[in-house]
């Protein structure tokens, strides 16, 4: 034998290394069987016909139930919830072994207790773990580097949650113990749940989309209508498209940063850091990522939607007749193009700095960088950001509402109404940086607490 | 010595640790040796020169071949191939060592056998292993945070395996092991690879751009100077271009949807989803992502080049020249400026979805999905993407199509020709989302079988 | 007991698992409290006030400071280093002892030894380990999905470290050992680092951006000023920053290449590549993709202040102006055409190549590419790249350069100017493409010597 010397060879590696048993052979049975034979394990499945069960991966066997079961000392359950009563059967045979219980329901609460709690008391001298069940059938076969690297296990053995753990950190998994075996239910309930982080975001993306395309609408197409007769609801399709998505893009973004103020005014209000935020709050600033990758995805349709505004037959049709009617040259105003340059830029740095932020909140671009630098794109480069699109609703604005035509049937225009927020925002933050405000703010960050002020000597580290 | 409780330390970490030997004094072995060195091993060079081999890590020591392999149980061989025959002169010093084969060549088969395979056959008494040799000198050096995780190992005994995978594993890399020594060959291949997924996708790109260049061409530039005498040639950079590109993508994404349709129609025939489809059509499902983002790049390229329309000196000329000649208005069309608009609105949006696809086929985020949220934005997001392309070309067209001046030398026009797959692709879609269809699907896929309809209480559990 | 037989069950595991002790229960003690929890460790909190430290995760206990070290191996101090004095009193306890300082200060500099020395100062007889201190709290509680995988750790003791390294594996993290306690210093200020390798590149960007700014300033705003009493000051907005922007990318992207062409002519030189490069040419291509990536950010917002053009107030004003005045269409010209096409289409063609380089270093991408297929991308499609840009611009200028109009106050037009590095570039890379250069590069960079022919027989090995 080898006499190797590197690193720890486990004992029995001298000799065959004790198999590891699969029980059923479908697709997720098969494709653990492959993985588990390419990261070096021996792999034994159990069958209720081990001579007709289809092609398995070149390398194994498969044997009966309880045959297999008594070669190994970890079996995968990879089989449906509604077969798992013949285990009960196999109680003798499964003694002492850790089971892990891979399924997946269809639907959530479909069954009154979890899967492995089901399986658990069915073979209640088995130590039942939780796991891989997070993983797609495709991640198990082809390993983790094109899946979520985490397996989320639970169980109420100790030493059978290890035996799993090395397993899976052997399959190449970062493993994250979620607990006992109550947590089973939770770790189902994961694979059938549906972007629930998202959720917030798209419904208040949704309800300010729907809101503003109705307020405009009647503003501006029906009141067209009521008022001169006028037919112009084609304006549907990209005017008011192009009016809806840049108000809800510049809301969205400064709800990304209203309840980090919030928070901070909250603290200086208390004193200390040490009190929790209210819940509300809380929920809040964990979806603050997701507002802002709405908003940027709005800011991305709203800058499509102007860039192709000269190629609109509207907009064709509309120049060649003033330039026709009119048939005179108006004086070139100065402060106009100012004003007009001076829109464009600063909607397009703001783009830019929209867009910068959006790639650093790419995973695997935010996971290169250090916390500080992370904290400083997000924080200092998103009220810049916040500040230029602003910036950019006011010169859009300028001194349209001066203007009696811009209030029909006495509403406020839709750009006035976005601009509420963002402002509110930036107010507050420029309050927060003023000196004192800062100052105390720092102490209260760094652990200090005014209600509590002696030094026990052993404050928090601020990481 | 330190009583540390915490894990197991290894039985000679209270001594010294064992050295792991380096024979070669390059670039990689430098490299491999400084990696090695901060992860705590000790580290021996073999060289023939031990006193003039250059700068070494520090920390390292260089020594004669044969000292170095007598001094550690791991040997890992930086040579090139054609100084190999030098190690059968220490076969002994060598006998029962792990010897790791990292090289690779310059080109395909450039030899009989592997290189592994060679150092097996010349050193007969040792264990030799591939691996490592995917990994650039620089990713060995600078660890696997900046590039591939994976470490490829294959050989003829276990033992030496499982040492090598304990190394690559402290070295931060993922194992992956890929058999016996006959692998060898496979894996030396693999860093010769230049793209190998996207060859498929990027002929049927190239292929179909030149075909429609070419069949545009034709129709548009060569009829017009045959016909009329007008020389249009410069319309191959920018019309052709943008006419062609957009066709090339709406294809290429309709492509990327027509293999998953024939696998279910192919499913439903049969009646069971445990028969392999054919060769071909596996083939073409394993580049699916490869067609969709090819697709996307050219919808992107489609993009900018309709946005600059308005800046091209033909188009300004034009409209210069029509405004003036004509000097009237033509009469607004309200139905023209709602197709204009829908036209351009659908192109926006699906453009969107377009590029929310990309985004998230790019590895860090589709690996943050779970299987159900990937299939969710990849399937349902990806269908709706294709009717979006799909419509805004049908508004394109429009009722071009009855023109007679549409088909110069009775040739159909490009974007009808487009049209067919897409149309295709989205029909029998609707077919398999009909309820009898789709319940006869879910239960194919959940395992029933037509032709064997016994349930033998293990069917295959579909993660 | 279950008797697992999967990998080594450590000895201990067959009873209670011997607990890890942290001192201080501010936010990055409970933090890495409950991430040690999740991975399966016992945890003991050391307090000064054990029963008044506020919420502790649930499962672990806090008790006095000599309570808690007594009862574990392994002490992690998070506890702020103002506050390290009173551990000089429990050396008794912690003699032995690992101790994980993960300690981090507010700035550089403010102490005259790292807080980890600082440390092992205070209790000789402890095993002092500096780690984990470049990870946020957050980071440390949800696990390295979302952060930086790499853990940093210096140390004197072998085997300490490997207790620290093996808790850091366990937690999902990959180590890097960066030697003995001298290090500390260093890795302190790793986290107080802002972007520290984007510092010359962005220092290049604004020096370049200053520089045309004024320079264009000059000769477009100030000329028509002093010469023609014009004021188009408006002009700064969009005009100028248009004419900046381009340029800036340009020379830019060109000294992403340079240093590369100057490395092989300095190869070529030498005869060899076993001599290092000068200082500053290591630090320079050290900044490439940095230089690279600020290219394509200004290339980025090029393209979108180019794509809004039409909507400029002056633009629509001064068509409107101008096709009146003149009242007669201008001849259309080919050539013009083409040239207008060519120009646009260069510019297009390369954006996109731009951007996709721009893809294939986001870490995740550039990780999934073999060493072959980046250097491709990098190498062969960026000097593609590099040709578009400059071919747009040698178009964007075309016979511009003939006209005595172009050379205000003898200042060259700032497109000349911008071409100079990149020609500079492309006809090097075209003489080292040469077949006589090309064969002597390649034998260099497989080891070649010109000073030094004999071949010993293990030459470097080329990854």
């Amino acid at each position: 034998a080898v006499k190797t010397g590197v690193g720890r060879v486990p004992a029995h590696s001298a000799t065959e290394p004790e198999p590891l048993c699969i029980f059923g052979t479908g697709d997720l049975g098969r494709s653990l069987g492959q993985r588990l034979l390419q990261s070096g394990y021996r792999v034994v499945y159990g069958s209720r016909k081990p001579h007709s069960c289809g092609p398995l991966p070149p390398g194994t066997q498969a044997m009966s139930h309880s045959a297999a079961a008594q070669s190994a000392a970890l079996v995968f359950i990879c089989i449906h919830r509604e077969h798992y009563n013949f285990l009960e059967t196999l109680a003798p045979q499964l003694q002492g072994k850790v089971l892990v219980d891979v399924s997946n329901n269809l639907k959530k609460n479909l069954y009154p207790e979890a899967n492995a709690e089901y399986l658990q008391r069915l073979v209640p001298g088995a130590h039942v773990v939780k796991a891989f069940n997070t993983l797609s059938a495709w991640t198990l076969q082809n390993g983790p580097s094109d899946a979520n690297r985490q397996v989320y296990l639970c169980g109420n053995s100790a030493e059978a949650k290890q035996a799993v753990a090395e397993t899976a950190t052997k399959l190449g998994f970062t493993v994250l113990d979620r607990g006992s075996l109550c947590a089973a239910r939770e770790l189902e309930d994961f694979p059938l749940q549906l972007f629930p982080e998202w959720r917030l975001p798209l419904r208040i993306a949704v309800g300010l989309t729907a809101f503003f395309y109705f307020y405009l609408l009647i503003r501006i197409v029906i009141y067209t209508y009521v008022q001169k007769g006028d037919d112009i609801s084609f304006r549907i399709m990209v005017s008011l498209a192009n009016k809806v998505f840049p108000i809800v893009s510049l809301i969205m973004l400064s709800l990304c940063y209203l309840p980090g103020v919030i928070a901070a005014f909250l603290q200086l209000y208390r004193g200390t850091k040490y009190r929790r935020f209210p819940d509300w709050l809380d929920r809040w600033m964990l979806c603050r990522k997701q507002l802002g990758l709405l908003a940027l995805a709005f800011a991305f349709l709203h800058v499509l939607y102007t860039l192709i505004i000269p190629q609109r037959y509207y907009v064709r049709n509309r120049i060649a007749g003033s330039t026709i009617l009119l048939n005179k040259t108006s004086a070139f105003d100065s402060a106009l193009a100012w004003r007009s340059d001076s829109f464009l830029s600063t909607g397009i740095l703001g783009f830019g700095l929209y867009v910068l932020l959006g790639i650093t909140s790419l995973p695997s671009v935010s996971n290169a960088l250090s916390w500080r630098e992370f904290s400083f794109v997000q924080s200092k480069l998103g009220y810049l950001t916040l500040f230029f699109c602003t910036l950019h609703t006011y010169l859009y604005g300028w001194n349209k509402f001066l203007k009696p035509t811009s209030y029909p049937w006495y509403t406020l225009p839709g750009y006035l109404l976005c601009l509420i927020v963002p402002t509110v925002v930036l107010v507050l933050k420029f309050l927060l940086l003023l000196p004192c405000m800062d100052r105390s703010l720092t102490r209260i960050r760094q652990g200090w607490d005014r209600t509590n002020k002696v030094d026990d000597g052993e404050k928090s580290l601020l990481a």
